[in-house]
């Protein structure tokens, strides 16, 4: 279990219809054909850059569906299910778990700030509601709610089937304390774009990123590089694409993405307001990057 | 327009029943009958305190009419319609006034953090989407998003039926900004518990508070103290309630508004998971607070 | 004791020749025979305003002393005392004391993060060194230390001489905090300058400030329509000083003041590197904020 | 000259006698001796781990002239001559060049916060007055200054001898952005303890740490494993130190390293008031820890 997941996990955008917002279904299993054409190792529908957070739930179960049906077992899969009542990520859980999902992940996402027994409460409820491995997910800047490694670690051995964590602060020395913590058995990914080289070197088992819709050689190449123990060779592969995963954390995953794959000609629509599409001086900086990487 | 909303505006929590979490509608009259007997000035359904971010979409518009026809025009009704998508705020607030809202109040919320022009077209197309004054509301520490008291002006300024504006940051200089900017003009209310003899003394128009469930009376003495100009009083009914209002912030408005309402009898049921009921040690130091400001 | 510090509290700039830097003490005898003619109820000299950070132990003495013997008991004193080191602070305290100080300000300031511990040595050994009263200051802003209320109200109660207390953070809710839980016994005086108004509203004894060195009947004015109860007056007098009080936050203390006491024609020389004179800009806006005043 | 300093720097205490805190040289010039029989590639005197902060000047020069006669170019030596005043800072960097130092280092420390012009003037003006390499130092922790990459790197190109940086804020990503400001030229060095496999991992030339004072066998093999690009071993060694390393940033290091190095029979007395010695409970974990690397 613990090794199903490991490398590059992309996360596909959710298409919009271009007259008004439907979740566009052909297009996303277009997508999803690109990422596992283009060599990822691991799908994860329905993250952040899903915009997941603005779907009713007849959409999200749609998406959910969809993905997995187009993805077929033909990679692991992990499904995002956040919901803001604990109810409703049960709910979610259980419909991904039914078709097909190989793993869940959970962000503890609320209005009203949680406790540290309000989270673990919501996730081991999680947790008994499935049969499949669970991602805990710690992403203060979008959740609102930050997990120290010592609450992550807690809830890792006190709930049996959270068996991995996703860490998107930035902060390679919460790695550092999970693995510590945890004596190296707690397997992390990396979820902030552009802490990639320094997590993977610091023993990451994966890298969970909106990249791959846009160039999915680069992340695979670097995930390679630290693999084979060429330092050198991945702090360039690195600094190569530094520049693309800074347009993704400066524009936001969902607008940057979708702006991205219309630059590349596969249009997506726009994500769903509030969220606008990315501006006119942000994607002409992201069309000289794409082109740069293109060369 | 601008002076229908002053003094005291109390926001009912929504009960639920007590077998799992259905909304009590009967419950929810008695409470509004009880705040109007206590003589608030205003009734707010619908804010962090009712739970709202919690509430499915029927939930939501039952919670909303109930209010409105328990209210029945005593006072004057501003109902929070926040909804992380614009559609769904848009649907809430067209609702809200078509069930006879006098108000209502919009907190951007977001996953994903919002740019200050996501801001201005988000709420825009609330404005344009009914009719009847929009209180602003910023509460970064629940919506995640802060907006500055400059860009709070601007919308009041850019959108025709931004009216007012209710501030939580419990930052009293940012009160005196927007009363610089606006020129005096902009009506700012106080949302943050523990600021209010200090925001009245300031000018603000009123109180936002989820106190008046469990004490209406000195929230209301002390406004009118502070309408009167007689400052010392003022301080001293502060301090007498300063214990209760540091309650409802440590605790969180729903657990302690819903264990305090229990204490005193009028049974409420729980906030909805993955809230949790208030603690055993916080709820005896809420009895003898109530108990103290009874004596 | 507690009644001596109330009102105004007036901050001298450190005068500093022309030519280079060294310290003027003819000049700043000058300044504060201004400012006591212009009615300021106290001196504080080698405060943060006066940048008794930047001076060598020898200036520091000769300000002192020069300043002591200027004021002549005419009004109280409260010389700040501030060193990286106990040592040097105690040495500093004794020589203020012995020069005839009525009190001294002790800002605790280090290199390396106090713990609460060495904090509370540091202003016991203080405290044994000298026989007259301490105010305590809190201002993390330069400091880098910041003191919560309870642990101020803590060494209040254990260092005997520690008798008021000067707080800088502009919030609000300490000083209520501190009331709270000094039962009211804890004379506390604001250090922020746009927070002045609420601060004396809530019951302040007085307000710390350099504004006088530019203009002291405003902030006179305000502390007395407080006094007297006048709130409309009061909010009044701080929207008229307001821009005033933003331009020495905005620009910093020293190199504000010291542009506008050159725009009055009282040349004080210009602040130590690292500190630079006001730019270009900020001058100009200040000097209109000083025109509308006068005006 | 961008290759002089490079391994591991190691930054000694100042000792001070027992009976009440003069300067120990003697002490100091074992300590050295000690370091640089254990094999650390450079000296550092008078960091924040050499409490510089607290020394008077006259104590300053002493420890400057005896720890560079004691080093007496074996190793590559950098001084630390931070002051609060420009003038004082040029003052000592001449002194650290007359007395032979190979370079000096720039931690730019202020009372009042200074702006980025105040920041660039100050370290040009240092620049001027010596004619050795200055390692620009940015620690917002200690100093209250937090200096962005964007402005190192612009002082590193307009500063002719500012040729290196040492960054201790702890975030990897700052590390990155230096070098992609710098297209890779501007080498840098790391100063936060657990961030050093991170560092060093990211390229970093080397790691400036006060840990060698108690185990410089460990840092040196770690920085001798990431040169030779074996990551697995680098990790394990990095693991094994990291108790080491949270116990120095947990307790401060002038508390820490005094405290370690009595634990080893060589007394170097405590650090200086308001800084206070290691307490009981922290001094029994660093027995423990020092005493597992010895196994």
């Amino acid at each position: 279990m613990q090794t199903l997941f490991q490398g590059i996990i992309a996360y596909p955008v959710t298409p919009f219809t271009a007259d008004g917002g439907d979740v566009d279904l052909p297009r996303l299993q277009q997508l999803i054909e690109r990422l596992i054409a283009d060599g990822v190792h691991s799908i994860a529908p329905l993250g952040s850059t899903g915009e997941s957070a603005y779907l009713q739930d007849g959409e999200w179960d749609a998406v959910a569906a969809t993905s997995l049906a187009a993805v077929a077992r033909r990679v692991p899969t992990v499904v995002g299910i956040s919901d803001l009542t604990t109810a409703g990520a049960m709910r979610r859980a259980r419909f991904a778990e039914k078709q097909g999902a190989d793993a869940v992940m959970v962000l503890p996402v609320s209005y009203w700030k949680l406790s540290e027994e309000e989270i673990v409460r919501h996730v081991a409820r999680i947790g008994d509601a499935v049969g499949i491995p669970i991602m805990l997910y710690n992403n203060p800047a979008t959740s609102g709610i930050d997990m120290s490694p010592e609450l992550i670690v807690r809830i890792w051995r006190d709930v049996p089937n959270v068996t991995m964590v996703k860490e998107s602060t930035g902060d390679i020395q919460r790695m550092h304390r999970l693995a510590q913590l945890s004596g190296g058995e707690l397997p992390f990914y990396n979820g902030s774009n552009t802490l990639a080289f320094a997590a993977l070197a610091a023993g990451a088992r994966g890298w969970c990123t909106a990249a791959p819709n846009l160039h999915a050689g680069l992340p695979l190449a670097l995930y390679a590089a630290v693999q084979a123990g060429d330092l050198p060779r991945a702090r360039e592969l690195f600094f190569r694409q530094l520049p693309l995963l800074q347009c993704l954390m400066k524009g936001g995953l969902p607008p940057t993405v979708k702006a991205g794959l219309a630059l590349r000609g596969f249009d997506v629509g726009t994500p769903r307001a509030p969220l606008q599409p990315l501006g006119e001086a942000a994607t002409r900086e992201l069309a000289a990057v794409l082109a740069s990487l293109m060369a």
